[in-house]
């Protein structure tokens, strides 16, 4: 009876039998990207953190994978395709899209986020290139993000907003209070393993992330945000100047703005 | 039938009837605060984009209300009550708490945002101290967010994420693509008013917002977030260093450390 | 003939022998903004470290002023006249066209500057309205900026940076570790007053600073920048294009577009 | 005559014979990092830009060098040394260390610079352990920066301020109108190759750092900065707290806090 009401529900807002059925059948899943600056043969601040979420996550059945970034190789670039030979984004960028969560976790250098998330967010580009066929919505639509930061001083917040920022325009949904970051006083000083795990402040973050994140992923796998954006771009080009030159390129319905973007040479 | 199966719906999922109700027998509200260097005597750059979202808001039968903020006497100060005499920040805040939609918008002054929009992000700590008796929610929690930006140049980007991540921070919600902005080439130049209405990209911005806030205003009004900060902190702080002396007060228990902030004096 | 040898030197590259004497005539004089958002009724946090600077500059025989901006009525906008009856932003921007040095101090709230210091720097715009007859200099050429920053937590190298950017953009000389900050650990937490005065990193700042400045205020009073922006911008505009309309005004030569973005409307 | 007047006027501020003789034998030397995400191959955009600086200080008799850093294998980490057997930071490192000027260069990707230019800043933590063994000097003291920066859009002001900010506080001299900038308007556009090459605003900007940047450096390379690092180090200890253990370790004068930092693990 729950299920048939649910169903129901679903399919008067319009969502389609397949739609529904796998959110339906799948259980939440969570993929946590360390971009610490090391490899995991070492144990990083950033992970002491990450794990402290993980196992919150794990208490509600979310089914939770950790990558360290630099355990693969990761070019520089803004396509999803392997820039090299060498080139393993493809992977990575394969396991988030399979995830309904992925929380983003870096330490801070000189007060911003390290350049290891940097080159993720900038690889993530090649995401607009990737759009649903049908209505347009870029990949990361139906997801929710999360931000974790660790670092010895100040830099904390720069990291959250700028990468909450980003994710939202990149199509990830930002629930409350989905930041967790511990930094310390002032200059170089104890790290967060030895200094931070007794913080409330931080603990208390690490509540409020695991109690939010898991609430809005179900909810949005529940309900799908039916966004056309082929649509609404068709709409948006009737009120605006015709497009110049450069933008007359085949295919180009979905995100022309962003796809070009992808396309271009990279500055 | 339909409002029978949402009903049962919810209450499958532990709201109960009153809450419920009232989520039903609301329309959406949406409260633009317009963050301008000058009273509504004068046709704000920002404001001409503003109108633009309005309009699509009222498509959908949102009832809008656009303030500048700059026609009230905001005081500089980091509380929800009067600062002075004169200051009648307490109305806006009034206003804020009462709509489902809050959105900021802002011009851009020197690569950030404007001096007014950063005052009411200030005033707003206030809310901290001002949380639900029972469950210890920052009253901003059940609203969602969007982001408005105009300049001459450049900026924008800084704009939209530090404060949609401020935001995300009090409470607030940020759906994907809830950020519309303006901004001309590199130096200046043309304002929005005469060089940016027709520019496709802004317009695209427009229709996502447009969209995607109302959808996650309803989504999140007929699904509340059970979290229940009080019992979180309380968790938290049984796995964290005692409390300083600093942070023993009475009546602490719902978000010490904001409130404190909030209590203390201005720096 | 220590004077006599310095004398000499200058005329050799170029200066008048008016420029000169006006340099050496002079002692350096200092001029600390207090950003908070106090009035100085209140010992804010951020006067407690400014103390520790101007006590060094003192020992140096530098003519410190304080201000506590909002002791004064400082009207939102961009202009360095009036804004209104009551506005008294000219008392402020004459004494800081007076000064050698002008150190920009500021509380953090919410990660980034307070809104104090940006309205601060949103009237500094008008200053690229009030150029050097001649060469077209900014006033704010021939000054050297430091930076002071407190608060409870995080934020303070975007504070810095931000500030000191845009310091440098408007035409203020930044000297290496020009900057001093303190911020506790995460979260809310005891201030300046109370638990940084001994902070090491913090004090190391505040020596390094009171080295640096005035060594440079000397150095470039003793030797004026000689750039001619008046005649740069000739030789920019004859490889570029011509002029949009909005730009074609009277008496634009010495910087069209910065003094445009203080004529045009406060978006 | 000249050459000796000069000699004396800097013996008597107390510079060594050495110093002296170094400073004028040497002529102005510029090296430009183009932080682009593509090797040498591509002609990048913000290569289009750095050439029109590089041949105004060429007109100048500056010695210029331009290197694209992906031409070399850097690997991630904040030292000095080869962080693995591949890595080719050292030789970028020597050459900042012999240059009298470096122009910081990096594209703009979602609204911050790009993950090249974060690598190199991270990098250069490791000069914090690279100190003038008399004076305690980071290797970055007596330099001149400036910054270049290209985008499609929106974001200029944040990568300038945030890489001015951050070598100020690592040594260097940030002298006003020290940043170029090109950025087409709010989304994808054409790039500065094709949109931006006549535009007035960065144009002008290419002359001020042309002029700025090269006076400055001469002045200090003439008049070196005499500060004692390790002297105001000890003079700050005796007013703070004693170090926490974690900061008692062998030769840690000069600079513990940040030497700490680099050789601490990479979050």
């Amino acid at each position: 009876m729950d299920d048939l009401i649910k169903h129901v529900s679903r399919l008067e807002r319009g969502f389609t039998e397949e739609m529904i059925l796998e959110a339906e059948s799948q259980e939440l899943t969570a993929l946590f990207l360390n971009c610490t600056l090391k490899t995991s043969n070492f144990v990083s601040n950033t992970r002491v953190l990450i794990d402290k979420v993980v196992k919150k996550f794990e208490e509600q059945k979310i089914e939770c994978e950790v990558i360290t970034v630099l355990d693969y190789k990761v070019s520089h670039g803004i396509s999803s395709e392997k820039e090299d030979d060498d080139d393993e984004w493809p992977i990575i960028y394969e396991k988030m899209k399979e995830a309904d969560i992925v929380i983003f976790c870096s330490p801070i250098w000189f007060g911003v986020r390290g350049s290891v998330l940097q080159k993720v967010i900038e690889r993530m580009i090649g995401a607009y290139a990737d759009v649903d066929k049908k209505n347009g919505q870029y990949p990361m639509y139906g997801k929710v993000a999360g931000v974790i930061v660790t670092g010895n001083e100040d830099g904390a917040h720069n990291v959250v907003t700028t990468t909450q920022g980003n994710l939202a325009h990149m199509g990830f949904l930002i629930p409350p209070n989905s930041d967790v970051y511990w930094v310390g006083a002032a200059g170089a000083g104890p790290s967060y393993k030895e200094a931070g795990q007794k913080h409330l402040y931080t603990n208390k973050l690490v509540e409020y992330m695991s109690a939010n994140v898991p609430f809005y992923a179900r909810l949005i796998k529940a309900n799908p945000n039916p966004i056309d954006i082929k649509k609404l771009t068709t709409k948006a080009k009737r009120v605006s100047d015709p497009l110049p030159d450069w933008e007359h390129r085949e295919g180009d319905e979905a995100s022309p703005t962003d796809r070009e973007r992808a396309e271009t040479d990279m500055s």
